[in-house]
């Protein structure tokens, strides 16, 4: 059987957790599902246990392994670093990976601090104009209902915007007794609820309203301390992040936006929810509905009018066509398979995907001032 | 027929609108539902315009009308005063009337400023001391999911409270061409969404906790600054009350609450909508389904885990068992009805009902320091 | 104070039950919410204690008492008599109120046998001819989301009817420890969920839709088959009603219908649930959610199409104008202030109300043909 | 890298349309997640057109094509052939797979006849004393809520049951110019509504009380009997299939069952609704929102009682362990994922997979029945 061949795209992936596991079956099921102009190889897996790192390489459909990512960067069937790891390492690997010339698909949030974030989007403008192209894993960007609400708002169907209403709720550390892990130490995890949840929210309302947030003002909290640490006999360590953290802000025009992020909403597991209001039209979403969008229409006939619940399955909706019949839903780890979509295609094209390092980084500047606001008295902080 | 008489209880009215028509409802439909120790009389309606007040009098079973608020005062079968005005005039009618020893009902807001709430407050404890009582009508309190939800809070289903969630959503402002009102004039109305809804959801917010605000950090927005003057030929005037505000907030435990109320939430028509988190346990609510009330307990086994969608319509829940069947569901205007039975209970025992001028006034701090947060760079403001 | 006065219409209401309280309240409130053409006048209660029927007329505002409901009918200020008994004598007092010149308001089911049934339209179509009006009390025809269903379809926003999916789910028989009362035994309910909810849902089908039934297949199902006798020292007796029943059926049209009623859906309080498919649109309601109604319409552009959740409370809305702002939602008593209102306008206007006895003989007609089918194998039965 | 190998497992598939891709991503992504005992190697798809069968098979990731099943049969790099073509052709393929000791997995529903189906049964009953296995897709026993459900009943979470309430609701033949392809013609589909979307409910009912159908009484419609010839230049062609289906039936315990089964639902898209009712519990799921289960357990204390709307995303859910964390969400096509890894253990183990042929010719009875009994006046016809 000769069949014919698209050009390879060799992926290297640093880091294979819970990210990790996601991706690969992204990069496995993308050239299933869709005509991509690039056929991606799963060309290596690193990891600084050689054991785990091969025993993942396996599961995960990786054809080699490396226990150093800087090998990575010197191997020729290497054409694309997906950065898995967690964020204190993000800038280092990002930066190097770019400069040797390889792609770089940098998970969110994409770095623990605005100077790093600088540092990576410089980096990734230099390697830019040598046709090296980077990309910020902001995947819930790739939910078809959100990708929908963008389209909606982009073609006018909501109108002037007045309000956005985000909340990230989950709550794995609602029980006292979750250990101390690095997830809640400042110098690994940079924040907590702010980076982790918040980060995917200030994207979003930036991404689907197509405004920059102008100014926030923020509070935080953590509601608990001192937490076990793990092997630690009993003994409790300081908790170093934020458990929540809310604030309001305003968009460029004028629109009122609230925002929240927990771990400690009781019963919420992945409940990142995003309302908006225009002069037009109100959207409604929540992501552990992820198959569905709310849509209300003020111009339906008055007796008929109401939110409308938007099965976002059919042909015509963003990524559907290449999927199942209309009501076959769609699940989480679909947005990374999309992503992988836009990546891929953007790198063959030759344009630069999106959202870029300096989306990131916008990102950043907005948590930084959530933060600058919190520590001085809720003040109002431009951003 | 020989029927058993209990004593009556003279209402005077004043004001005859919208409030007007749900509380004489209330006060004629509440004898026939519950057993009440005292038999409301629907003594005289109070309007200045005579022809009106008539009218509306005999629409609601009013036996008797007067045109000046004061000759309701005078009368000896009048022994409560039901205050139905807009804000600007509740302060003055109110502390008249508990000066003449007659019981007061008063609509939320309790007052336009603090300063009036602060001399209706004094003036209700000075009646309380001969006997005389008086309440402000948070009816929302009435709700029976939001009576339920206090008891479960009480009852430390919920534990140690974490977050609450607030948003109260109306849009009958989003067309621009919406008038003038004396509702949108901040020297009648006192203030915009902030006074009329945010004072149900801040009161709404400590009654279910049990809990005072004890700091906010507000903003504000106008966003249709100027609108048609009604009958005036095209002219607009100045919007001078908010159109929307959005607040931050901690309670007394450190928990982190989150506010929002606006008349610009296209398609939301009255989403009073409040989610508690705490250690023990989650509760929603959404005023445009008032008959549920979601609940989880993470104390269920995990596999069967989730919220609880609580039809509050058993017998066993807050005022239901004067009522229907279960499943057989209360409206809106029921709310006012279970405050005529608390408020006629409290008199009939000679306690003092609740919400309390008191109440209303600590409401009014709160909003006050929200306003004076949003005019400071929404500096961290205490109550 | 001179009020205008309207021409009173005196009520005789025979029972006081559940049916009494409901009706009775509407009675009262009709008129302070709609502007009646006639003044109801609450003249006389019925009931053979009169101690019991004494307290219900002071408690739900009637000027009198009888003992005997002929006694009723010679009353020159009754013009109307209420029947709210059980459905064995329905019959009898109905044929006698209408031969004396009284209009009639009977409780649904209209009769517990077709032969009563056909006797009383009999007697209803002679009263006719005099100017007496009678009206069988299927009152979920004015819960207004279903009057809008009505408008909808009517006015052929559904297009040909294909499906009528019925159910009505109940649970207050699921506990085998239930005593056997009266609504269990064929001689005095005529039937079980058949006749009391079955009645319900065929009466909404063909209302809805404007079709008639044109045969069924239909099987039942007693589950608890002796059930404890009321004060009878822990002795049973049989259960001689259907606890269940379920039915397919046809519409004139061609469509498609499945029915079901049952007192054993644990869980489900008063969930009467209908959806409506046609060619040009999908209807969908349930009783639990009164306000609401779920419409569908493939006209909508397809990216943003989905089932709309209308909230059934704006002033264009069936009933809404005269109630409450966008959002405040009403309660199940309404629907019988609603009927209270059409049937009122349509005595004054000398106009025949509905629905008819004849329409209530008509459902009988098709709960004997479910009955019927049940009894012979299931087999096909014409209505 | 010398990586741990397990033994291979060569699939052969033949078809490669909707249920071929569905398939062959599940072979792929399956020991990406779940730890298999047999890794599956995609061997070779089997397509009459060679040029579309190598795209298919590129796309999908088999290594080669054959145009004729038969010679599947012969290879030894295969051991399981995947059966994914229409109903017509099962039996053929299947039993001659069977007879030549590959492993079979056939697509539901078996056969288009009760014969083929016994024809069928008997072939794996003869396969399987050799050692060879084989099980019919019938996927949503796999959903992880529908799983769960049926643990729950197992466990007497449910209780006796009383009532299974069933309706699969799709639209897309409500256009009445949708043409006429071969699964409108009974000659290739061997039924409409019925085999297509009844067998999967009949499955399902019947899997998840634990019970069989004892009788059935049917009724079916065929709303458009003429459409377009498929490049007829406008000619129309007879439906010889049903449009849709409805059917009353019992289970073996007497608990009462409604079915229905339509293309004609217009906005529905693919809702299999179930609803089970029992004397401890009941239970209620949506396929379009494949993650809930609604469960409502009478044991909860009166006042917080009511339907838990469970997020079925938890690590002690079926399936859930393998994949992501709580409540990011799962989409249709991991159906397919968790039956190989089912199919694949067994295998393994040497045990029989679920759901088996017998299982496939019972429902195959039942859909017979229900035909018989529409054929018949809707007479109650015994399974």
């Amino acid at each position: 059987m000769a069949l014919p061949q698209t050009q390879a795209l060799g992926v290297g992936m640093v880091g294979y957790a819970f990210m990790g596991a996601a991706h690969s079956q992204a990069w496995r099921t993308a050239p299933q599902v869709f005509d991509l102009p690039l056929r991606p190889v799963l060309a290596a897996l690193c990891g600084r246990d050689r054991a785990a790192a091969e025993a993942a390489a396996q599961r995960y459909g990786f054809a080699d392994v490396e226990t150093d990512w800087r090998a990575l960067l010197e191997r020729d069937d290497v054409q694309l670093i997906d950065v898995c790891t967690p964020g204190d390492s993000h800038a280092e690997i990002s930066i190097a990976a770019l400069e040797a010339g390889k792609h770089v698909l940098c998970e969110k949030p994409l770095a623990n601090s605005v100077a790093e974030a600088e540092a990576m989007t410089a980096a990734a403008v230099r390697a830019q104009a040598r046709g090296v192209r980077s990309m910020v894993g902001f995947n819930y960007r790739r939910v078809p209902a959100l990708a929908l609400a963008r389209e909606l708002i982009a073609s006018d169907r909501v109108g002037e915007i007045r309000h956005v209403r985000v909340s990230y709720l989950q709550d794995w550390l609602a029980d006292p007794a979750f250990p101390l892990t690095w997830r809640l130490q400042q110098e690994h995890a940079g924040s907590g609820a702010l980076g982790d949840l918040g980060s995917h929210v200030v994207d979003l309302a930036q991404y689907l309203t197509g405004q920059l947030i102008s100014g926030v003002s923020g509070v935080s909290a953590t509601f608990v301390p001192e937490r076990p640490i793990p092997g630690g006999d009993g003994r409790t360590g300081p908790v170093t992040v934020d458990d929540a953290v809310a604030f309001t802000a305003r968009l460029e025009s004028g629109a009122l936006a609230t925002f929240e992020a927990t771990r400690f909403a009781t019963g919420r597991k992945n409940a990142l929810r995003i309302e908006v209001n225009g002069s037009r039209g109100s959207l409604a979403f929540d992501l552990e509905r992820l198959n569905e969008l709310e849509f209300c229409d003020p111009a339906d006939d008055p007796a008929t009018q109401g939110f409308r619940r938007i099965l976002v399955t059919e042909p015509g909706h963003p990524y559907l066509s290449a999927w199942w019949p209309p009501g076959h839903v769609l699940g989480w780890e679909h947005t990374f398979t999309h992503q992988v979509r836009d990546l891929v295609t953007a790198i063959a094209k030759g344009t630069d995907p999106e959202p870029s390092f300096a989306d990131g980084l916008q990102v950043q500047h907005v948590l930084h001032a959530v933060w600058a606001s919190a520590a001085q008295d809720s003040r109002w902080t431009p951003v």
